[in-house]
Protein backbone atom coordinates (compact mmCIF):
# COMPACT_ATOMS: atom_id res chain seq x y z
CA UNK A 1 0.00 0.00 0.00
CA UNK A 2 1.31 2.95 -0.87
CA UNK A 3 1.85 6.29 1.53
CA UNK A 4 -1.29 8.59 2.30
CA UNK A 5 -1.52 11.64 3.31
CA UNK A 6 -4.54 13.81 5.45
CA UNK A 7 -5.28 17.15 4.05
CA UNK A 8 -8.36 18.78 4.57
CA UNK A 9 -10.95 15.91 5.10
CA UNK A 10 -9.80 14.09 2.93
CA UNK A 11 -6.96 10.99 2.71
CA UNK A 12 -5.04 11.26 -0.36
CA UNK A 13 -2.21 9.34 -1.85
CA UNK A 14 1.14 11.20 -0.97
CA UNK A 15 2.14 12.11 -4.32
CA UNK A 16 -1.00 13.84 -5.35
CA UNK A 17 -1.35 15.37 -1.66
CA UNK A 18 -1.64 19.22 -2.42
CA UNK A 19 -2.43 22.80 -0.71
CA UNK A 20 -3.80 26.07 -2.04
CA UNK A 21 -1.41 28.20 -3.45
CA UNK A 22 -3.18 30.68 -1.72
CA UNK A 23 -2.90 28.72 1.44
CA UNK A 24 -1.36 31.23 3.56
CA UNK A 25 1.40 28.72 4.63
CA UNK A 26 2.90 28.97 1.75
CA UNK A 27 2.45 32.53 1.28
CA UNK A 28 3.27 33.71 4.65
CA UNK A 29 4.59 30.59 6.85
CA UNK A 30 1.39 31.73 8.72
CA UNK A 31 1.44 28.38 10.17
CA UNK A 32 2.13 25.61 13.06
CA UNK A 33 3.57 22.44 13.08
CA UNK A 34 3.98 19.21 15.32
CA UNK A 35 6.20 16.28 14.92
CA UNK A 36 4.93 13.23 16.99
CA UNK A 37 7.22 9.80 17.10
CA UNK A 38 5.67 6.42 17.19
CA UNK A 39 7.15 4.27 19.14
CA UNK A 40 6.93 0.23 19.01
CA UNK A 41 3.28 1.40 18.39
CA UNK A 42 2.69 3.76 21.04
CA UNK A 43 2.56 7.82 20.93
CA UNK A 44 4.78 9.38 22.87
CA UNK A 45 4.03 12.72 24.76
CA UNK A 46 0.52 12.95 22.57
CA UNK A 47 -0.95 14.82 25.40
CA UNK A 48 1.94 17.51 25.50
CA UNK A 49 2.60 17.73 22.14
CA UNK A 50 -1.37 18.49 21.42
CA UNK A 51 -1.04 21.31 24.24
CA UNK A 52 1.98 22.71 22.65
CA UNK A 53 0.08 22.80 19.40
CA UNK A 54 -2.78 24.72 20.76
CA UNK A 55 -0.42 27.15 22.19
CA UNK A 56 1.10 28.00 19.00
CA UNK A 57 -2.62 28.68 17.42
CA UNK A 58 -3.40 30.71 20.41
CA UNK A 59 -0.41 32.63 20.27
CA UNK A 60 -1.51 33.45 16.27
CA UNK A 61 -4.88 33.85 16.76
CA UNK A 62 -5.52 30.94 14.42
CA UNK A 63 -8.36 28.52 15.72
CA UNK A 64 -7.55 24.23 16.15
CA UNK A 65 -9.54 23.04 12.59
CA UNK A 66 -11.59 20.32 14.64
CA UNK A 67 -11.16 19.18 17.83
CA UNK A 68 -8.84 17.39 19.88
CA UNK A 69 -10.79 14.15 19.78
CA UNK A 70 -10.84 14.44 16.24
CA UNK A 71 -7.40 15.12 15.66
CA UNK A 72 -6.30 12.76 17.49
CA UNK A 73 -8.38 10.56 15.69
CA UNK A 74 -7.12 11.59 12.35
CA UNK A 75 -3.94 11.13 13.78
CA UNK A 76 -4.21 6.90 14.41
CA UNK A 77 -5.85 6.59 10.92
CA UNK A 78 -2.84 8.46 9.30
CA UNK A 79 -0.58 5.51 11.40
CA UNK A 80 -2.59 2.96 10.38
CA UNK A 81 -3.41 3.58 6.97
CA UNK A 82 1.08 4.16 6.51
CA UNK A 83 1.22 0.98 8.71
CA UNK A 84 4.20 2.99 10.88
CA UNK A 85 4.98 1.53 13.93
CA UNK A 86 8.61 3.34 14.70
CA UNK A 87 8.63 6.61 13.27
CA UNK A 88 7.02 9.98 13.35
CA UNK A 89 3.56 11.76 12.37
CA UNK A 90 3.77 15.34 11.52
CA UNK A 91 0.80 17.81 11.34
CA UNK A 92 1.00 21.05 10.11
CA UNK A 93 -2.13 23.76 10.39
CA UNK A 94 -2.31 26.97 9.01
CA UNK A 95 -4.64 30.15 8.80
CA UNK A 96 -5.63 28.51 5.51
CA UNK A 97 -6.61 29.58 2.06
CA UNK A 98 -7.35 33.24 1.54
CA UNK A 99 -6.62 35.87 -1.22
CA UNK A 100 -3.08 37.00 -0.69
CA UNK A 101 -3.24 39.99 1.97
CA UNK A 102 -0.67 40.43 5.07
CA UNK A 103 -3.90 40.60 7.82
CA UNK A 104 -5.94 38.15 8.58
CA UNK A 105 -8.52 37.47 5.99
CA UNK A 106 -11.97 37.49 7.32
CA UNK A 107 -12.64 33.95 6.88
CA UNK A 108 -10.67 31.49 6.27
CA UNK A 109 -11.08 27.83 7.27
CA UNK A 110 -7.73 26.76 9.11
CA UNK A 111 -5.64 24.30 7.00
CA UNK A 112 -4.76 20.43 8.37
CA UNK A 113 -2.30 18.50 7.12
CA UNK A 114 -1.16 15.37 8.21
CA UNK A 115 1.49 12.78 6.86
CA UNK A 116 3.33 9.50 8.99
CA UNK A 117 6.50 7.87 7.86
CA UNK A 118 8.62 4.97 9.16
CA UNK A 119 11.82 5.55 9.78
CA UNK A 120 14.90 3.45 10.69
CA UNK A 121 16.55 3.22 14.51
CA UNK A 122 19.69 5.90 14.80
CA UNK A 123 22.44 4.17 13.35
CA UNK A 124 24.57 2.43 16.22
CA UNK A 125 28.08 4.57 15.02
CA UNK A 126 26.15 8.02 16.31
CA UNK A 127 25.51 6.22 19.40
CA UNK A 128 28.87 4.45 19.86
CA UNK A 129 30.72 7.89 18.89
CA UNK A 130 28.56 10.50 19.34
CA UNK A 131 28.08 13.32 17.02
CA UNK A 132 29.16 16.79 16.27
CA UNK A 133 27.70 20.19 16.61
CA UNK A 134 28.54 23.16 15.26
CA UNK A 135 27.51 26.51 16.67
CA UNK A 136 25.96 29.52 14.58
CA UNK A 137 24.58 33.02 15.53
CA UNK A 138 20.83 32.89 16.34
CA UNK A 139 19.26 34.74 13.42
CA UNK A 140 15.40 33.47 14.20
CA UNK A 141 12.80 36.22 15.24
CA UNK A 142 11.85 37.09 18.71
CA UNK A 143 9.35 34.46 19.76
CA UNK A 144 11.07 31.00 19.10
CA UNK A 145 8.46 29.54 21.48
CA UNK A 146 5.94 29.40 18.68
CA UNK A 147 6.49 26.35 16.88
CA UNK A 148 5.89 27.89 13.78
CA UNK A 149 6.84 27.05 9.70
CA UNK A 150 8.60 30.07 9.65
CA UNK A 151 11.61 27.94 9.64
CA UNK A 152 13.65 29.49 7.01
CA UNK A 153 17.04 30.80 9.56
CA UNK A 154 16.47 26.41 10.83
CA UNK A 155 16.68 25.13 7.95
CA UNK A 156 20.24 27.45 6.52
CA UNK A 157 21.85 26.38 9.97
CA UNK A 158 20.93 23.02 9.58
CA UNK A 159 22.58 23.10 5.99
CA UNK A 160 25.90 24.77 7.45
CA UNK A 161 25.91 22.02 9.86
CA UNK A 162 25.14 19.25 7.47
CA UNK A 163 28.25 20.78 4.96
CA UNK A 164 30.47 20.45 8.38
CA UNK A 165 29.64 17.12 8.45
CA UNK A 166 27.92 17.72 11.69
CA UNK A 167 24.37 16.38 13.14
CA UNK A 168 23.19 19.78 14.17
CA UNK A 169 23.70 23.40 14.47
CA UNK A 170 23.91 25.05 17.88
CA UNK A 171 22.30 28.70 17.83
CA UNK A 172 24.08 31.35 19.90
CA UNK A 173 22.24 34.42 20.98
CA UNK A 174 24.04 38.70 20.78
CA UNK A 175 25.62 37.59 24.38
CA UNK A 176 27.34 34.36 23.21
CA UNK A 177 24.97 32.19 25.19
CA UNK A 178 23.42 28.78 23.23
CA UNK A 179 19.94 29.30 22.53
CA UNK A 180 19.33 25.62 21.43
CA UNK A 181 19.92 23.53 17.99
CA UNK A 182 17.70 24.32 14.38
CA UNK A 183 15.35 21.22 15.94
CA UNK A 184 16.58 20.31 19.25
CA UNK A 185 17.17 21.69 22.33
CA UNK A 186 21.07 22.14 23.90
CA UNK A 187 22.20 20.26 27.31
CA UNK A 188 25.73 20.01 28.70
CA UNK A 189 27.13 18.33 31.74
CA UNK A 190 29.27 20.08 33.95
CA UNK A 191 32.66 18.79 35.40
CA UNK A 192 30.84 18.48 38.85
CA UNK A 193 27.98 16.61 37.26
CA UNK A 194 25.34 19.12 36.77
CA UNK A 195 23.04 18.81 34.18
CA UNK A 196 22.66 22.46 32.23
CA UNK A 197 19.93 23.29 29.72
CA UNK A 198 18.91 26.88 28.55
CA UNK A 199 15.62 28.04 30.51
CA UNK A 200 12.26 28.46 28.80
CA UNK A 201 11.69 31.75 27.60
CA UNK A 202 10.60 33.14 24.02
CA UNK A 203 14.27 32.86 23.00
CA UNK A 204 13.64 28.69 22.63
CA UNK A 205 11.16 26.17 21.64
CA UNK A 206 9.73 24.37 24.88
CA UNK A 207 10.94 20.90 23.56
CA UNK A 208 8.44 17.75 24.56
CA UNK A 209 11.53 15.67 25.04
CA UNK A 210 13.08 18.42 27.22
CA UNK A 211 9.98 18.06 29.36
CA UNK A 212 10.43 14.66 29.76
CA UNK A 213 13.94 14.33 30.17
CA UNK A 214 13.64 16.88 33.26
CA UNK A 215 11.26 14.62 34.48
CA UNK A 216 13.69 11.93 34.58
CA UNK A 217 16.83 13.45 35.55
CA UNK A 218 14.78 14.66 38.96
CA UNK A 219 13.45 11.25 39.04
CA UNK A 220 17.22 9.65 39.04
CA UNK A 221 18.38 11.76 41.57
CA UNK A 222 20.60 14.07 39.20
CA UNK A 223 21.58 17.69 39.67
CA UNK A 224 19.96 20.02 37.05
CA UNK A 225 20.54 23.91 36.16
CA UNK A 226 18.14 25.84 33.56
CA UNK A 227 20.28 28.40 32.49
CA UNK A 228 21.93 29.61 29.26
CA UNK A 229 25.84 28.09 29.20
CA UNK A 230 28.59 29.98 27.01
CA UNK A 231 30.12 28.20 24.14
CA UNK A 232 32.91 28.24 25.72
CA UNK A 233 31.59 26.41 28.63
CA UNK A 234 30.06 23.98 26.46
CA UNK A 235 33.29 23.11 24.83
CA UNK A 236 34.74 23.21 28.46
CA UNK A 237 31.83 20.30 29.49
CA UNK A 238 32.25 16.82 30.58
CA UNK A 239 29.48 15.30 28.30
CA UNK A 240 27.18 17.31 26.20
CA UNK A 241 23.68 16.22 24.32
CA UNK A 242 20.70 17.24 21.91
CA UNK A 243 17.19 16.05 22.55
CA UNK A 244 14.29 16.22 20.65
CA UNK A 245 11.28 14.30 19.19
CA UNK A 246 13.29 12.32 16.70
CA UNK A 247 16.69 12.52 18.33
CA UNK A 248 15.24 11.30 21.64
CA UNK A 249 19.04 11.75 23.75
CA UNK A 250 21.37 12.15 21.10
CA UNK A 251 25.56 12.27 22.46
CA UNK A 252 27.63 15.22 21.17
CA UNK A 253 31.18 14.91 21.12
CA UNK A 254 32.46 17.78 19.11
CA UNK A 255 32.02 20.89 19.01
CA UNK A 256 32.93 23.39 16.27
CA UNK A 257 35.96 20.64 16.15
CA UNK A 258 36.69 20.79 19.53
CA UNK A 259 36.22 17.05 20.88
CA UNK A 260 34.39 17.10 24.04
CA UNK A 261 35.73 15.63 27.67
CA UNK A 262 37.36 12.50 26.81
CA UNK A 263 36.18 12.33 23.16
CA UNK A 264 33.65 9.56 23.53
CA UNK A 265 29.50 10.04 24.26
CA UNK A 266 29.15 10.53 28.07
CA UNK A 267 28.41 8.04 30.88
CA UNK A 268 25.73 10.01 31.64
CA UNK A 269 24.13 10.52 28.69
CA UNK A 270 23.82 7.46 28.03
CA UNK A 271 22.29 6.51 31.43
CA UNK A 272 19.55 9.27 30.61
CA UNK A 273 19.32 8.21 26.87
CA UNK A 274 18.49 4.31 28.34
CA UNK A 275 15.95 6.22 30.86
CA UNK A 276 14.42 7.83 27.94
CA UNK A 277 13.84 4.62 26.00
CA UNK A 278 12.44 2.91 28.90
CA UNK A 279 9.75 5.54 29.63
CA UNK A 280 9.07 5.12 25.87
CA UNK A 281 8.89 1.43 25.64
CA UNK A 282 6.64 1.58 28.94
CA UNK A 283 4.11 3.53 26.75
CA UNK A 284 0.79 1.60 25.81
CA UNK A 285 0.59 0.81 21.64
CA UNK A 286 -2.51 2.76 20.75
CA UNK A 287 -5.38 0.85 19.85
CA UNK B 1 -12.73 34.74 -18.57
CA UNK B 2 -11.76 33.27 -14.74
CA UNK B 3 -8.49 33.74 -12.89
CA UNK B 4 -5.03 31.76 -14.13
CA UNK B 5 -2.15 31.06 -12.29
CA UNK B 6 0.80 29.72 -13.58
CA UNK B 7 2.33 26.88 -10.99
CA UNK B 8 5.28 24.44 -12.36
CA UNK B 9 4.90 25.04 -16.02
CA UNK B 10 0.77 24.92 -16.46
CA UNK B 11 -1.42 27.80 -16.60
CA UNK B 12 -4.34 26.45 -14.59
CA UNK B 13 -7.82 27.80 -13.25
CA UNK B 14 -7.04 29.64 -10.05
CA UNK B 15 -9.29 27.91 -7.91
CA UNK B 16 -7.27 24.89 -8.73
CA UNK B 17 -3.67 26.03 -8.66
CA UNK B 18 -1.71 24.20 -5.78
CA UNK B 19 1.59 22.97 -4.87
CA UNK B 20 2.21 19.80 -3.05
CA UNK B 21 2.37 19.61 0.62
CA UNK B 22 6.12 18.73 0.82
CA UNK B 23 6.88 22.09 -1.13
CA UNK B 24 9.61 23.14 1.39
CA UNK B 25 7.64 26.91 0.89
CA UNK B 26 4.98 25.23 2.71
CA UNK B 27 6.83 23.16 5.84
CA UNK B 28 9.76 25.52 5.97
CA UNK B 29 9.09 29.04 4.17
CA UNK B 30 12.38 28.65 1.99
CA UNK B 31 11.24 30.44 -0.51
CA UNK B 32 11.16 34.19 -1.93
CA UNK B 33 9.22 36.47 -3.63
CA UNK B 34 8.31 39.46 -5.58
CA UNK B 35 5.77 42.13 -6.14
CA UNK B 36 5.71 43.87 -9.44
CA UNK B 37 2.68 46.58 -10.48
CA UNK B 38 0.99 46.81 -13.48
CA UNK B 39 0.37 50.69 -14.38
CA UNK B 40 -1.35 51.44 -17.58
CA UNK B 41 0.12 48.15 -19.15
CA UNK B 42 3.41 48.85 -18.27
CA UNK B 43 5.40 46.59 -15.90
CA UNK B 44 7.27 49.17 -12.47
CA UNK B 45 10.44 49.08 -12.22
CA UNK B 46 10.70 44.67 -13.43
CA UNK B 47 14.21 44.68 -13.88
CA UNK B 48 15.29 45.68 -10.51
CA UNK B 49 12.75 43.49 -9.13
CA UNK B 50 14.58 40.68 -10.75
CA UNK B 51 18.08 41.17 -9.72
CA UNK B 52 16.44 41.26 -6.47
CA UNK B 53 14.93 38.41 -6.92
CA UNK B 54 17.98 36.50 -8.15
CA UNK B 55 20.12 37.67 -5.43
CA UNK B 56 17.53 36.54 -2.64
CA UNK B 57 17.92 32.89 -4.53
CA UNK B 58 21.38 33.26 -4.34
CA UNK B 59 21.37 33.82 -0.92
CA UNK B 60 19.42 31.24 0.31
CA UNK B 61 21.41 28.92 -2.78
CA UNK B 62 17.99 28.58 -4.66
CA UNK B 63 18.27 28.25 -8.84
CA UNK B 64 16.69 30.56 -10.92
CA UNK B 65 14.01 28.02 -12.16
CA UNK B 66 14.49 28.79 -15.35
CA UNK B 67 16.25 31.98 -17.46
CA UNK B 68 15.37 35.71 -16.66
CA UNK B 69 14.29 35.77 -20.41
CA UNK B 70 11.13 32.83 -19.87
CA UNK B 71 10.75 34.25 -16.16
CA UNK B 72 9.47 37.43 -18.33
CA UNK B 73 7.21 35.75 -20.38
CA UNK B 74 5.72 33.98 -17.78
CA UNK B 75 5.10 37.37 -16.87
CA UNK B 76 3.72 38.78 -19.73
CA UNK B 77 1.85 35.49 -20.51
CA UNK B 78 0.18 35.54 -17.02
CA UNK B 79 -0.74 39.35 -16.98
CA UNK B 80 -2.25 38.52 -20.60
CA UNK B 81 -4.32 35.86 -19.40
CA UNK B 82 -5.59 37.78 -16.60
CA UNK B 83 -6.43 41.03 -18.33
CA UNK B 84 -4.41 43.34 -15.95
CA UNK B 85 -4.06 46.35 -17.09
CA UNK B 86 -3.47 47.87 -13.09
CA UNK B 87 -2.77 45.88 -10.54
CA UNK B 88 0.03 43.41 -9.44
CA UNK B 89 1.85 40.32 -10.36
CA UNK B 90 2.99 38.22 -7.87
CA UNK B 91 5.84 35.78 -8.09
CA UNK B 92 6.87 32.98 -5.74
CA UNK B 93 9.95 30.59 -5.98
CA UNK B 94 10.86 27.85 -3.41
CA UNK B 95 13.35 25.48 -3.23
CA UNK B 96 11.04 22.72 -4.68
CA UNK B 97 9.40 19.60 -3.28
CA UNK B 98 11.79 16.73 -1.16
CA UNK B 99 10.90 14.51 1.69
CA UNK B 100 10.45 16.83 4.56
CA UNK B 101 14.02 17.18 6.24
CA UNK B 102 15.67 20.48 7.33
CA UNK B 103 18.91 20.33 5.41
CA UNK B 104 19.13 21.27 1.60
CA UNK B 105 17.32 18.57 -0.75
CA UNK B 106 20.24 16.57 -2.82
CA UNK B 107 17.92 17.11 -5.69
CA UNK B 108 14.84 19.30 -5.99
CA UNK B 109 13.21 21.22 -8.68
CA UNK B 110 12.49 25.06 -7.42
CA UNK B 111 9.26 25.21 -7.95
CA UNK B 112 8.25 28.67 -9.53
CA UNK B 113 4.16 30.37 -8.62
CA UNK B 114 3.02 33.06 -10.74
CA UNK B 115 -0.43 34.96 -10.30
CA UNK B 116 -1.83 38.52 -11.55
CA UNK B 117 -4.55 40.36 -10.40
CA UNK B 118 -6.55 43.71 -10.92
CA UNK B 119 -6.28 46.42 -8.15
CA UNK B 120 -8.58 49.21 -7.44
CA UNK B 121 -6.85 52.92 -7.51
CA UNK B 122 -6.04 54.07 -3.68
CA UNK B 123 -9.36 55.44 -2.63
CA UNK B 124 -8.73 59.78 -2.34
CA UNK B 125 -9.64 59.57 1.17
CA UNK B 126 -6.13 57.71 1.80
CA UNK B 127 -4.50 60.62 -0.22
CA UNK B 128 -6.53 63.49 0.86
CA UNK B 129 -6.03 62.55 4.34
CA UNK B 130 -3.38 60.24 4.27
CA UNK B 131 -3.08 57.13 6.98
CA UNK B 132 -2.23 56.17 10.58
CA UNK B 133 0.69 53.89 11.34
CA UNK B 134 1.55 52.20 14.75
CA UNK B 135 4.98 51.05 15.82
CA UNK B 136 5.50 47.73 17.42
CA UNK B 137 8.60 45.99 18.01
CA UNK B 138 10.61 44.62 15.40
CA UNK B 139 10.30 40.76 16.12
CA UNK B 140 11.98 39.52 12.68
CA UNK B 141 15.08 37.51 12.36
CA UNK B 142 18.58 38.99 11.17
CA UNK B 143 18.41 38.87 7.68
CA UNK B 144 15.14 41.25 6.73
CA UNK B 145 17.63 42.21 3.25
CA UNK B 146 16.14 38.63 2.11
CA UNK B 147 12.59 39.25 0.34
CA UNK B 148 11.59 35.65 2.28
CA UNK B 149 8.12 34.30 2.40
CA UNK B 150 9.33 33.92 6.21
CA UNK B 151 6.33 36.76 6.93
CA UNK B 152 5.06 35.55 9.84
CA UNK B 153 5.89 38.49 12.06
CA UNK B 154 5.13 40.51 9.89
CA UNK B 155 1.44 39.54 9.06
CA UNK B 156 0.96 39.36 12.69
CA UNK B 157 1.87 43.34 12.93
CA UNK B 158 -0.08 44.33 10.20
CA UNK B 159 -2.97 42.64 11.98
CA UNK B 160 -1.92 44.83 14.70
CA UNK B 161 -2.38 48.13 12.57
CA UNK B 162 -5.11 46.91 10.83
CA UNK B 163 -7.00 46.24 14.28
CA UNK B 164 -5.69 49.33 15.27
CA UNK B 165 -7.58 51.00 11.87
CA UNK B 166 -3.77 51.87 10.95
CA UNK B 167 -2.48 51.12 7.10
CA UNK B 168 0.76 50.17 8.60
CA UNK B 169 3.20 49.06 11.58
CA UNK B 170 6.26 50.43 11.84
CA UNK B 171 8.93 48.39 12.97
CA UNK B 172 10.85 49.30 15.86
CA UNK B 173 14.51 47.84 16.81
CA UNK B 174 16.00 47.29 20.33
CA UNK B 175 17.96 50.45 20.22
CA UNK B 176 14.62 52.72 19.20
CA UNK B 177 15.25 52.78 15.68
CA UNK B 178 12.52 52.61 13.03
CA UNK B 179 13.59 49.57 10.32
CA UNK B 180 10.79 49.37 8.08
CA UNK B 181 6.77 48.55 7.65
CA UNK B 182 5.62 45.39 7.50
CA UNK B 183 5.36 45.38 3.40
CA UNK B 184 6.47 49.15 3.21
CA UNK B 185 9.67 51.47 3.42
CA UNK B 186 9.51 54.35 6.61
CA UNK B 187 10.26 57.98 5.64
CA UNK B 188 10.01 61.37 7.47
CA UNK B 189 10.47 64.98 6.75
CA UNK B 190 12.23 67.26 9.14
CA UNK B 191 11.53 70.22 9.84
CA UNK B 192 13.95 71.38 7.75
CA UNK B 193 13.31 69.59 4.90
CA UNK B 194 15.28 66.66 4.84
CA UNK B 195 13.86 63.54 3.70
CA UNK B 196 15.26 60.82 5.88
CA UNK B 197 14.86 56.98 5.38
CA UNK B 198 17.02 54.01 7.34
CA UNK B 199 20.02 53.31 5.48
CA UNK B 200 20.48 49.37 3.80
CA UNK B 201 21.28 46.77 5.93
CA UNK B 202 20.48 43.50 6.64
CA UNK B 203 17.40 45.15 8.86
CA UNK B 204 15.47 45.93 5.94
CA UNK B 205 13.99 45.09 2.82
CA UNK B 206 16.03 47.22 -0.44
CA UNK B 207 12.52 48.66 -1.55
CA UNK B 208 12.58 48.99 -5.50
CA UNK B 209 10.15 52.20 -4.97
CA UNK B 210 12.07 52.94 -2.18
CA UNK B 211 15.32 53.07 -4.79
CA UNK B 212 13.37 55.02 -7.21
CA UNK B 213 12.25 57.56 -4.45
CA UNK B 214 16.06 58.40 -4.06
CA UNK B 215 16.54 58.64 -7.80
CA UNK B 216 13.16 61.50 -7.86
CA UNK B 217 14.30 62.73 -4.66
CA UNK B 218 17.89 63.65 -6.10
CA UNK B 219 16.46 64.50 -9.50
CA UNK B 220 14.23 67.32 -7.51
CA UNK B 221 17.35 68.84 -5.52
CA UNK B 222 15.83 67.79 -2.84
CA UNK B 223 17.85 66.54 0.41
CA UNK B 224 18.17 62.81 1.23
CA UNK B 225 19.83 61.51 4.90
CA UNK B 226 19.65 57.84 4.31
CA UNK B 227 20.32 56.93 8.16
CA UNK B 228 17.86 55.75 11.54
CA UNK B 229 15.73 57.56 12.87
CA UNK B 230 13.67 57.37 16.01
CA UNK B 231 9.84 57.13 16.83
CA UNK B 232 10.50 59.95 18.93
CA UNK B 233 11.92 61.95 16.09
CA UNK B 234 9.50 60.62 13.85
CA UNK B 235 6.51 61.73 15.60
CA UNK B 236 8.03 65.19 15.60
CA UNK B 237 8.45 65.01 12.08
CA UNK B 238 7.33 67.39 9.76
CA UNK B 239 6.28 65.11 7.33
CA UNK B 240 6.17 61.10 6.80
CA UNK B 241 5.18 58.26 4.30
CA UNK B 242 5.56 54.78 3.39
CA UNK B 243 6.44 53.62 0.02
CA UNK B 244 6.13 50.09 -1.76
CA UNK B 245 5.21 48.50 -5.32
CA UNK B 246 1.84 48.39 -4.22
CA UNK B 247 1.54 52.04 -2.05
CA UNK B 248 3.38 53.87 -4.20
CA UNK B 249 4.03 56.81 -2.27
CA UNK B 250 1.61 56.81 0.89
CA UNK B 251 1.16 60.06 3.21
CA UNK B 252 1.63 59.06 6.41
CA UNK B 253 -0.34 61.35 8.72
CA UNK B 254 -0.59 59.68 12.18
CA UNK B 255 1.93 57.55 14.37
CA UNK B 256 0.22 55.90 17.94
CA UNK B 257 -2.72 58.30 17.62
CA UNK B 258 -0.04 61.13 17.76
CA UNK B 259 -1.28 63.18 14.89
CA UNK B 260 2.14 64.62 12.48
CA UNK B 261 3.02 68.17 11.61
CA UNK B 262 -0.21 69.84 10.78
CA UNK B 263 -2.50 66.56 10.18
CA UNK B 264 -2.60 66.92 7.04
CA UNK B 265 -0.48 65.18 4.13
CA UNK B 266 2.85 67.13 3.35
CA UNK B 267 3.54 69.21 0.71
CA UNK B 268 6.77 67.54 -0.29
CA UNK B 269 5.22 63.78 0.26
CA UNK B 270 2.62 65.16 -2.25
CA UNK B 271 5.53 66.79 -4.49
CA UNK B 272 7.15 62.99 -4.96
CA UNK B 273 4.10 60.94 -5.06
CA UNK B 274 3.34 63.35 -7.99
CA UNK B 275 7.24 62.42 -9.50
CA UNK B 276 6.17 58.83 -8.92
CA UNK B 277 3.12 58.89 -10.48
CA UNK B 278 4.48 61.07 -13.33
CA UNK B 279 7.43 58.19 -13.96
CA UNK B 280 5.58 55.03 -13.66
CA UNK B 281 3.27 56.99 -16.31
CA UNK B 282 5.99 57.48 -18.57
CA UNK B 283 6.92 53.95 -18.62
CA UNK B 284 6.44 51.87 -21.93
CA UNK B 285 3.04 49.38 -21.92
CA UNK B 286 4.81 45.86 -22.54
CA UNK B 287 4.05 44.13 -25.77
Amino acid sequence: MSRQAYVNGRYVPHAKAAVHIEDRGYQFADGVYEVITVYQGALVDEEPHLDRLERSLRELQIDMPMSRAALKQVTREVIRRNRVTRGIVYMQITRGVAPRNHKFPDRAKPALVMTARQMKPHSPEMLSEGVGVITVPDLRWARCDIKSVSLLPNILAKQQAAEADCYEAWQVDPEGYVTEGTSSNAWIVTAEGTVVTRDLSHAILSGITRASLVRLIAEAGYTLEERPFTVAEAMGAKEAFATSSTSFVMPVTRIDDTPLGNGHPGLLCGKLRAAYVDYMTSLKAFA
